[in-house]
């Protein structure tokens, strides 16, 4: 490591965006202030942004606030309850930075996993693996910026999908179809427009809209194309509440392909298929309110689209 | 690769037992006679046993029923519907050995994945992930030897479960409690008894039935041990179902650990845990009807406990 | 849960065999008596068998030595090195077996990952995830059954493998290939015979060599059949060590597909592929040297053929 | 689904930014000029931008060349061969942005992995699985935005790290030490400088030899805080590579923690490990070449640091 022959040397290179801090602190919290418990399961993830340049260039940690601390103070804070992912990340984001001069923001993540009681039983749960749902906040220059979501849910029609009527080149081969699988596992996540009262949100209630109008756009648009029917599911969302400016969905589309059965004598009339695993379709956009402003940090953090 | 010069010779080393074929064939079949249509969602492998050893010693594939005509079967019978993974199963088992003389059994195996309806509509689902039914059916010199199961279902008793009065030795840190989390994701798998009609079991009843079975009976003992509410999960399905002869239980322990919030100045009475992912306890048994033969060549193919 | 109720009362129903302890204990040992450091790291499973009735049919704990405590016991055991997965757990099983009369027997399970160094350094070293090292112990009766492996070892050969002349019926509608891509996941596992000094064995060398032999064997062998190469494998591991009795095999056939190019012009002289995820092919098959006893109780709880 | 009773109407609500093709397509490329083969393993992806409203609006696939086309196209460029991931995909943006006059960009993707002649044979091989190379090209508005990049390379220091003299707050537990392990998976990604020519550069070669330069800025650098490790292995490839204006790295740090063998009577001086699953640090920084333009579209469909 002797950088000082090469073309650049090492003063040179400077820091650039960086962000540090604890990631998927599993975390249940119980509820027991009555026989009837309730559960509380989640994976949080906390990072700190600020002045953290010494760190990186000298080795210097008196700035580092340990990523042990963060998941402390993840564990101290549950020990109020959680309420929401989304409120438990603001609350985190209001202790990070306000008590360290030095931290100016940061990118806070949950995961929560749902649960069921088993037979309506007080304190038995069957864990319910259908659907992930997620929050992410990025705190900057005193700003918030709020995206909730739902991940890993599969939802498939069996009918009511036709893909026809694109270009042909040298490289087509596909045929045209007016009946056909349309799965995918939607990956979809919202952003509160930017003057919301965060805390004002009913984030629960909103999670469970928004995905009931998800489920119910994908499966009541006949569709000609599966981005037709992911812009149908924006829309459901946006035009449902007021205080969400975008949402930004990515779709695998999960190919179902009809078995030819010709071979055996048989006929094949969209009965069975083989559920292929790769490749796969992927469709990605972002729907918006009109007029608002498209960009948001939150995204960079997010991955564009997933 | 010159084994003659080795103390052993080729001539001293045989084939023992073997089976070949394809896995996890994924199936999608529709039943579409109305307009309500019905989804079966499954991933089928087929592997026969019989003579086959000249393909292993001597390249000579004149018995060998190819793995893709394996696959090409699986597909032409679920043009008839799949009814049950069990029922589908023994189909498999029929045709392979009928068919090829040289075919003296085989071992099929199924998972299926359920699907909700969305909003009861018609032809839209979702998938339901947490948990997968699974059969595997294991046929020798004419006896089939049939185990139904269920992999993946996540459960969770947030207080009714104790652990102490267990020996301490030189190694034993581990304090006593007698109210902890208990919580594992449930394998369990039934055989059916040697000489029940197989053709006359309703299996898709039997499914929902244990299924049931087990998740009261996590939810209702209040325990001591795990391996005393799998004793009493098992005992549980047995006791319902005069064709179930064994039921063979597969439980990590999904630790839960109570978090140490003493430093932070908080009491934590049995409310934030922090779930851990490893090292997990594994409790595992066969539960069995009185005067039942335990052994069956089945569990070889199955894994003895998993 | 009123089992009193059904045909069959709980007084009928047993408990069958059994198994209990602590799964995936992930251990790393740095060996540091000199500048140069080496590294160990595993994952270590422990289960006892034994009279561990009480335990399971009225919760009492007096013979449950608890999982934590088995944990500890091999982390202590680490604190004088590993050595080999197969003599850590021949320790574990000794202790175990020794310290508690009613533990009769048990399971004990390894796998290990491996590092390489980096730039020969002392202490730093990159991670060799190309496969992993397997061991599985079982003791019962005072007597040992050792099984030594390899999983996950991905192989292909691009050239030098057909498969042709094999069956044809209703259902069958593959083509004949004399020069196809042959790809597949090792895992083999090769199982001492009875009467060998274990203690008296060099298990890193056996390792070392046993890999050696199954990649030269899969290289060098002109394949006609998937079988044939798996056959040709396992014999030239017993061939070139008298202390192996048996080898078995698990082997994904890894289809590759060649991309039909013509509608673009093109041929495809065996160049390009699809490389498919499922389904695929699964061959499995025991090796063993002539005379040897087929069966042994640990094949039971690796899964037969895995 | 009637939103038209919704505060907001359909009318209201527009498409955003959007991208859609086929993801993760299996290429195996086998060269076989000579009786020595050479093999390019890859999954690539391929994603248009451009004027698809309509396909999104009114599911009018006019526009919509077919993510089927997509995959087709892949696997005839193939024919003439992959050469580096970088050099493949810039083949793709080409072809895609020159052929369709609504397609105004993209994004193309690749992982490529890697494979070593078995005992130097002509056609056979084993993956190694260590590591994986990736690469990302986004175009926009003619303007190429090329990320090389590696992940999955876990490496691990056994002494040589410190971490101390932190800020302590409430939630403050962790102990300062100055040996422990410092372990992590490294994903890095390094962006070319937007006016280099692209076709002038040897990718392999550039790939070789930031692995290096990352793997011996780990072993070399005595690390008083993972940020300052990572800061130094950015600094290493940008200082060597002129061509190379930032490096984006996110480094889990994967914690070994220290077992307590006190209770057994044992000392533990850093020899004995317990390898945790989660939480995890998560470190991310990016290093760039001083004067360089920080922001660029590529790593929003990267995620910022990830």
């Amino acid at each position: 490591m002797t950088e000082t022959t090469q073309a650049t040397t090492a003063a040179q290179i400077v820091l650039g965006s960086n962000q540090y801090g604890k990631a998927e602190v599993r975390l249940v919290k119980v509820t027991r202030d009555t026989a009837r418990h309730q559960l509380e399961d989640l994976s949080v993830t906390s990072q700190l942004h600020g002045d953290f340049e010494a760190a990186h260039t000298e080795g210097d940690n008196a700035h580092v606030v340990a990523t042990d601390t963060q998941k402390n103070t993840i564990y101290a804070f549950a020990r109020d309850g959680v309420g929401s992912p989304e409120a438990f990340l603001l609350r985190l984001e209001r202790h990070f930075t306000g008590g360290f001069e030095w931290v100016s923001g940061g990118r806070w993540a949950a995961e929560q996993y749902f649960w069921n009681r088993i037979s309506d039983h007080d304190h038995a749960f069957a864990k319910d693996k259908s659907e992930i749902r997620t929050a992410v906040l990025v705190s900057e220059g005193g700003r918030q910026h709020l995206v909730s979501g739902i991940s890993g849910l599969t939802v498939l029609k069996s009918t009511g999908s036709e893909f026809h009527s694109f270009p042909r080149d040298r490289y087509t081969t596909l045929a045209e179809t007016t009946d056909r699988i349309l799965a995918t596992d939607v990956t979809a996540k919202w952003r509160y427009a930017p003057d919301t009262d965060l805390d004002a949100l009913d984030f629960n209630a909103l999670y469970a809209s928004a995905r009931t109008l998800l489920l119910d756009a994908f499966a009541n648009t006949h569709s000609l194309a599966l981005q037709q029917t992911m812009f149908e599911m924006g829309k459901a969302v946006i035009a449902a509440h007021p205080e969400i400016a975008e949402v930004r969905l990515s779709l695998p589309n999960n190919h179902h392909f009809l078995v030819d059965l010709a071979p055996f004598g048989l006929d094949n009339p969209n009965e069975v298929f083989f559920a292929a695993d790769r490749p796969y379709g992927l469709i990605e956009a972002a729907v918006l309110r009109e007029g608002v402003v498209a960009d948001s940090p939150v995204w960079n953090t997010v991955g564009g689209f997933c």
